[in-house]
Parts: C-alpha cells; sequence; structure tokens
C-alpha cells in the first residue's frame, strides 16, 4: 500500500491537522516509459504553507484531494522502458508526501548517493541550496567586504545564504530565534555575529553588528524585522526578497514595510526571487556547492524526523521555528 | 530691500502658515568672486516637504531661521570678477525663496532664455525633467512596447514621464486626480489611457487599461495607489520609488505596501531614486529633452503663481492637487 498526504481544505490562518488526511491506496501501475519511485526522504519548506491558498502565485495552489505537493528523493522501483532512469537509480523530483511516487521523469534527474547523503540533495544541493545560491549571488549581487543580513539565518535557507556570503569575503550577520541558534551560526557556521531577534532588541543590535550599515539583506521573514532593517541600509543596498514566513499565516492583511522610502533615501533595490527561474544554471551551481561542502566551506545540516503519519507535527515546526537546518521528513521502511 | 522666506518652526503634517515667516532684509553684498543674482523664478516642488523634517534623508533639513531651499532661475546683476558668470547672464541654481540670492556660483548653472522660456529651465529642463528622464530610462528601464503606469501623473515630473516613455514607444497610463487632468493627459500630451483615481475604482480602472499587467510604474504618490498597482505588475516588473506625496504630511506612520510580496511572485524590482546622483549626466537628457521641446514630442506646461507672500497658498497646491503641470513661484518686480 501507498501512505499518502491527501489536502482536505484550504487553511486560514495556521493549518490545523484536519487540513490534510492520510489515506493508504495501491502503489500506483506505471506506464510504458514510466517510473515507480520508493521515496525515502520528503523535503518540508516553508513555500507549502503558500501553495494551499487558492490565489494567483508563482505556482499552482495543490488542488483539493490533491497529493501535497513536496520536492523528494527516492530511489527507482520499477522501470517500464524509462529512457533515462532504471531500478536502483537515484532520483529527485515533486514526488510530493506519499510512500511511492510514479512519474514519467519529467521534473526528475539523477542524484548520486556516494557523492552527498541523500537528504543533502533535497538541501544545499536542492531546492533551499539552489535558493539561497541565487538568490545571494545574482539577485543580492555581493561583493567582497559588504556587510550582509540574512533572517531566518538558522534555516535550510539563510544558514546557506550566510555560508556562502562568507566565503565571498562578506561580514555576515544573522538574525535567528533563541541562543541555540545564534550559537550554532557563529560557532558551527562562522557567522561574524548574530542577533537574537526573541531576546534583543533589533533596531539596537543592528546599529551594533552593522555600524557602516547592511548592503545586503536577504529576506525570509518579512513583517518587523524588514521593516526595522530597512531603517539601516546604506546607499546602494539590495533587499532580496525570498520569502516572509512571519506573514504566511496571517488572517488578517500582510504587513507591508512602512519604512520602504527609506529606499529612495539610500537608493536601494527590493526585488522578488523566485528559484525556479534558475534552472538552467541549476547544474554549476550544485558543481560549486558540492565543492564547497567537500572542503568544508560549507555545512549542511538537516533536521530529519520520521514517518508520513508525523507530516503534521513536523510542518508546525517550520513556522514555529522548532528546527535547526534544513527540516526533512523520512519516509518509513 | 531683499524679501525672503525664512524657515520659522518645523512643522507636523501638513504645514501651516507659521511655519515660515517673511522677512525683508539688506540686498547681500558680494565678495570677490561671487555674483549676485535677481531671481525671476521660483521651484516648487514635493520634496520641498521633506526637507522641512529633522530627519536623516538625501540632504540636510532646512535648518531653522535659513531662507527656504528652493531651485530658481535669475538675472546676474552683479559680479565681482566671477571667473564664470557676468552681468546680464542668466543661472539656475539653489537660489532659495527669495527676491536675491547671492553666491560663488558652485551649484549654478547658464540658461539660455532665448532657447526656451525661463520657468523651462527650472520644469521639462530643471530638475522635475531630470527626474523624470533618469527615472524612467535608468530605474524604469522602459522597453518599447512595454506598459508603464505613472501616479501624480499631471504634475511635473508624472507629466514628463508620461511623455517620455510614449516617444520611446510604450504604451501609457496615467493616474491623476479629476476629470480635467485625465482629459489635459488625454487630449494634450497623448497618453494612451488616464484613471481619475478619485472617481474611478483604481482596481477595476487598472484591469481594464491594462489588461496584460503593468511592466513599469512610476510612483509620486505611495498609499494606497502603490499598493494597488502591486496587484497588477507583470513578470520582471520595475517600480521606481521616486516620491510619496499622499504621505509626506501624514502624522501617522507611513503606510508600507501591503502587496509587496507581489514583487516575489512577479519576480518585480522596486528601487529609489534622487536625481541628484545623475548630475554628471544632466548636460546630455537636457540637449535630447530640448530636442523633443523644439521637435513638439514633449509639451512642457507651468502653473505660474506671483509673489514670495504668496509662497505658503502656492505651496499648499503641491498637496492638494490644485494645479496642473509644473508649479513656479514668478518673483515680482
Amino acid at each position: 500500500m501507498n501512505k499518502q498526504l491527501i489536502l482536505a481544505k484550504r487553511p486560514i490562518g495556521l493549518p490545523d491537522k484536519s487540513t490534510w488526511t492520510i489515506e493508504e491506496n495501491a502503489i500506483p501501475e506505471i506506464n510504458e516509459g514510466e517510473i515507480l519511485v520508493k521515496q525515502h526522504y520528503i523535503s518540508l519548506d516553508p513555500a507549502m504553507r503558500g501553495w494551499l491558498n487558492d490565489s494567483r502565485s508563482y505556482i499552482e495552489p495543490v488542488a483539493i484531494g490533491e497529493v501535497m505537493r513536496a520536492a523528494s528523493i527516492g530511489e527507482v522501483i520499477e522501470s517500464k522502458n524509462h529512457p533515462k532512469y532504471k531500478v536502483g537509480d537515484f532520483v529527485s523530483g515533486w514526488g510530493g508526501v506519499q510512500q511511492y511516487s510514479s512519474s514519467d521523469g519529467s521534473g526528475y534527474y539523477a542524484v548520486d548517493p556516494n557523492l552527498a547523503p541523500l537528504p543533502t540533495y533535497i538541501g544545499t544541493l536542492g531546492m533551499p541550496g539552489m535558493t539561497a545560491y541565487f538568490g545571494i549571488l545574482q539577485v543580492g549581487k555581493i561583493k567582497e567586504g559588504e556587510t550582509v543580513v540574512v533572517s531566518g539565518a538558522a534555516g535550510a535557507v539563510g544558514s546557506l545564504v550566510g555560508q556562502i556570503a562568507k566565503i565571498k569575503g562578506c561580514k555576515v550577520v544573522g538574525i535567528a530565534g533563541g541562543p541555540d541558534k545564534c550559537k550554532y551560526l557563529k560557532d558551527d557556521l562562522g557567522f561574524d555575529a548574530t542577533i537574537d531577534y526573541k531576546n534583543e532588541d533589533l533596531k539596537i543590535a543592528l546599529k551594533q553588528t552593522c555600524p557602516e550599515g547592511v548592503d545586503v539583506y536577504f529576506d525570509n521573514v518579512g513583517g518587523e524585522i524588514l521593516d526595522t532593517v530597512l531603517t539601516r541600509i546604506r546607499m546602494n543596498a539590495r533587499i532580496v526578497i525570498c520569502g516572509a514566513i512571519s506573514q504566511y499565516n496571517n488572517t488578517t492583511p500582510v504587513k507591508g514595510p512602512g519604512n520602504y522610502l527609506s529606499l529612495l533615501v539610500n537608493r536601494g533595490t527590493m526585488q522578488g526571487m523566485v528559484v525556479f527561474d534558475y534552472a538552467s544554471q541549476y547544474k554549476e551551481a550544485m558543481i560549486e556547492m558540492s565543492k564547497w561542502l567537500k572542503e568544508g566551506k560549507l555545512k549542511s545540516r538537516e533536521d530529519v524526523h520520521e514517518g508520513i503519519e508525523n507530516f503534521y507535527d513536523t510542518f508546525l515546526r517550520l513556522f514555529s521555528g522548532e528546527k535547526l537546518g534544513k527540516l526533512v521528513l523520512k519516509v518509513k521502511e
């Protein structure tokens, strides 16, 4: 049987448990040219919250009754003459939150379990890694010696953004919630400074850690933090809008950045990004990121939980902040 | 005697009449290497409101007790061996709101009253013209065939933005308040469409006039209009933040654009600009703008009022919307 997580209804605010149901259905029969994948790891990302809303966005919403969309990693266990994948291959793609997925292979790509642990392919070498890489380099356009601030800094994307900026010779300040995360960023990942927004006054801390102001701000959270960083940007600053996790479960309108006129005063740029636009360059990025991983310049950390039946509790950690690094669901045998 | 408008106190919200006082002081004695200018026209611009605030911005605030800062046009009536200007020359510079100004000539440049009427040099060929030119071309990066929306469209900057975008082959929609302004934009300036935000539903009107969405939005007003346009931007849209006249007299915090996440969905860019950054290129821009004026492709319109004692009432027109084109104060004989 195939355990699947099905979207049951559209949530308002923070999803409750009845948002999804778990079904056990037959393992799909595959057709000529298709593969059947036994899933090993499923990616949990803040973006998933957006896919639940029935509104115009960069991707279609997940339909009611459909398997919950998710990136995943698995092993091909059946192939009906698929031109690219044979039994035993490991692949990454949009397998969804389920134990088995079938596909004609579109959107899938092969991964090598000998080069990196499987979860890394949905973390540092997957969507979060690509987001960090293209966001900070091509949208943020960081230059050596600049001051880079990143929010959600202990998260999957944020922790990579900061490390890449360090590799490129920037001064990096991470904003995260709680002393454990801040310690991790400084001691393990080599961030120059951190701000614990839950226990520090962000405005004062930004002044202290970025006395000359902020050249590049990579925003994963939106809300008050974005608004406060805007008051500290330098001339020609770039703000990368990658996400707004503080606003995803809002039941009231999104809080816009009231200090946006700082963009005028400081000739700043605020630019939105979606990682899919860089698909044609993923390969080069993965080669460079793998090299950094091997050299120990980049550290990959996953927070692995187990079992599709635990999806809901694990999903909530995206928003409660109770996680460190990339949140991953391991599919039980 | 020299009639001068002096900043008496910092206003809160919309300035009241006691914000400035009028003084009659002696015409300044000039030193070696200086010029004395008899002012003919004084520029009134929304940016003046910002210069009254005692806060960090792109330019120092006007000090209490100082002559109110303003761009102006005048005639050199005395020159003590100034290396560049002699009696009879016409010059433009930061002469302030007064009848006579003295200067060592820094920041001044010569203008030719035979090439264009004097007020044009503080309008289409002055700061508003340069703002429109560099804002829409270098920040907005308009391309032929794109849809351009401009707010404050009947104002000094907005009316030029729209005309330049038309010259460059764009489809131009102007947002302005009232049927007279809209008629002027369509009939006199050749805008493709207009939206009277005081009498139309902006959201519906944007859908009708820009069915494929907005490629470039040039924002002079901020507030609700910016927020609504954000819901209609196309992929890779550019938003030029030139001003936020709806927010300048706020006594409550500035309203941030709650729909800013549309930048993410549509990979949009929101960029602030200050015209002074383009000073090294003013000359080329003035040559091109003059050519367009001569060819009749660009229409210049000034709303001229007379007398320094009428500064306050005229200034209010910037915010009440009771003006068409560039607001200018003519200095009485």
